[in-house]
């Protein structure tokens, strides 16, 4: 018999067993990389911007020419010609000389600042004069100033966004090497469960795990397969778990894990592989399974919505992001101070769900009281917080973390 | 010529203008259905759980019969037979009765409570003894405790997250009404870009803006169509517009909209419609255009690429939001001290790059000084602040309202 573990050792296995497995690499095209995770670091081989280029609409001049200058004492430059956007100019500046660049052009050798065209004059006599002094580098990006060759401007694991693909096509990466898609197979097991499309009849309930499951790991970017609804029943069960490991990198069943007169997932996982626990002193979701099946993380989540939902968020999502090849990506919290208090509990970790409500233009968490059952509840909620096996109680006003959905 | 806007009178000009467009409404297959937008309210036709459910295994009991009851002096009751999951049961209890109801199974009618399995012994009699009392409804969702029929459960503009197709599921939607994507063209217009497979000669530059900007409207959820980069010559780019106008519900030209030789994408707007603004009071980016074409809006950003990202998010992105039928959504704010003094301003609302650093276990704001044009810095901001017109500095330690990225 397993003994049941707390969340930091049950946590401390599932890292162990499985932290190193990972996924392949493929190669996408850039705009296909959104949301996708990055599998080698990003070291440009180029100086960006590639040349001196100006910020504005200007005179490219030597800065110290303009030193002094004003209104009324203005700085008189020869006018050399005029720079065409997207083409490198074929003179110089020197002393005395000026020359007309547009906004993302580049500045002819020898000039090191910019004056903004506003702050000129024409004299219609081959000069222009400069009204206001400009200091060395003033309106100018220089060559490199945005990244230098050899520097590494993204980091292996970065999940990208729009942000990051701004940096990625500046260098040229019409293609991204991205790590492959989690693929994760979700099984739901249970003699009471009758799909979506179909109507319960009598004591049937419909199937909402698997789709709950599947959902949240879309937007976590995973390649999903719902097996859909499986029977109680050994055999179907393990013939349903056994092409799902062969086919997947993870596998997830739902239902079936408690304690009770059925226990295929345990009774399966056994049979097929190891199972490294059986229960997490956690509250609700205390029938959480995981099982090493050749090589492979087999969850078995509680049957109950929320508590499916909730132990997923704490154990499964971790290892779908590790093994996802994620490495700045943590859940996201929020604290803010309760409305009520939170009475002790039973020495069991416990989670409670959040609602974030305002008053007084602040944010407080609001505690929402449910069985674990209530699935209406799940879509009224933010997130949740956990409460220490040894609290022994919240006081309303106290600052709670709640983790984000 | 059409004066220059500030931010709060160029949102006004957008949200009246074009906050009534909207896109038509597709029916998609429940998985299909993660992170598009729920097009009707969603009014459950039923009572969930359709029936008198357990959360345990163990005995249905009337309550009253518990009463009292202990390890000591248990409460003897007549076994009347075990409900299979999924089935309802075809017997009652009555005083002095129990029967065996597994973890999700269906009370018998006369039951109000349930004892779990552990809290009962099997005397083998016929008998079962109860050694704990259990009160009124304790281990029971009751029919409609979840969802009473006719209750509004999820509200039309909702993004649909996992756990709303949980709630979805639970109802048998196998399908939803969802907002159609919105469509968005977007054109890099300007002489100097080359496209990202491209090596740039002399001082071309790889068109950046394109690419970001679709990605962001990706991450919005949006259609995109990238038509890529376009010449600055007026027949060309307007041929660009048109096309995009028809076949689009939002255009987005970037590049071309500084006041300098060219501005190729305020005369095309001009020409093919209304121009609305031409230019905001907010550093970067004062070079933002707005035109109405066909009852279509078409936004001109900078050509810098951080310019164009904090228009994209300040003024664009709310917008495509409305039109995409999200109600619940607003741009994700956080609050943090600042690391470092930010100096006056110029008399234009500025906008602030913001990295998130860690000192002493405390999330402090960092500003980030950078010339615009710089994309690399990008990819290591979290944000920017929004520091008012009037504003005439901020110092270290002064808490700022960051919007996220």
């Amino acid at each position: 018999m397993l003994t049941v573990k707390t969340s930091s050792e049950a946590e401390k296995i599932i890292f162990d067993t499985f932290g190193k497995n990972s996924v392949g690499i493929e190669s996408v095209a850039l705009l296909s990389s959104v949301g996708r995770v990055l599998a080698k670091d990003i070291v440009s081989e180029e100086d960006v911007p590639g040349f001196n280029r100006s910020t504005v609409d200007g005179f490219a001049v030597k800065a110290s020419d303009t030193f002094g200058c004003s209104d009324s004492i203005p700085a008189i430059l020869d006018f050399k010609g005029e720079v065409l956007m997207g083409e490198t100019p074929k003179f110089l500046i020197d002393k005395d000389q000026c020359a007309y660049v547009p906004t993302g052009g580049e500045l002819p050798d020898g000039a090191d600042a910019m004056v903004m065209l506003e702050f000129s004059e024409d004299y219609g006599d081959g000069t222009r004069a400069m009204l206001k002094p400009s200091a060395p580098g003033q309106h100018v990006t220089f060559k490199g100033d945005d990244v230098k060759a050899g520097q590494t401007v993204l980091k292996s694991g970065t999940r990208l966004a729009a942000r990051h693909i701004a940096t990625l096509s500046s260098l040229g990466y019409s293609k991204v090497d991205v790590y492959k898609k989690l693929k994760v197979s979700v099984i739901s097991t249970g003699d009471e469960l009758v799909d979506v499309d179909e109507t319960p009849v009598g004591a049937q309930v419909r199937d909402i795990n698997s789709y709950e499951v599947c959902a949240a790991l879309i937007e976590l970017g995973c390649d999903v397969e719902r097996v859909g609804i499986v029977v109680d029943e050994l055999p179907l069960l393990e013939k349903a778990v056994k092409d799902a490991v062969d086919s997947s990198d993870m596998v997830i069943v739902s239902g079936g894990s408690s304690v009770g007169v059925k226990d295929a997932t345990f009774k399966v996982y056994d049979k097929l592989g190891d199972v490294l626990f059986h229960g997490i002193a956690i509250k609700p979701g205390k029938p959480t399974i995981l099982a090493n099946v050749s090589g492979k993380p087999c969850f078995g989540l509680p049957g109950h919505p929320l508590a499916a939902y909730y132990i997923f968020n704490l154990f499964v999502k971790p290892l779908v992001l590790l093994m996802s090849g994620t490495s700045n990506e943590s859940i996201l919290k929020k604290t803010a101070p309760l409305t009520l208090s939170i009475p002790c509990n039973h020495g069991r970790e416990e989670c409670m769900g959040i609602r974030f409500v305002e008053k007084e233009g602040k944010e407080y968490a609001e505690p929402v009281y449910t069985k674990s059952g209530l699935v209406s509840t799940l879509s009224t909620i933010d997130g949740f917080t956990r409460i220490a096996r040894d609290c022994e109680g919240i006081s309303s006003g106290d600052e709670v973390e709640v983790e984000l959905f």
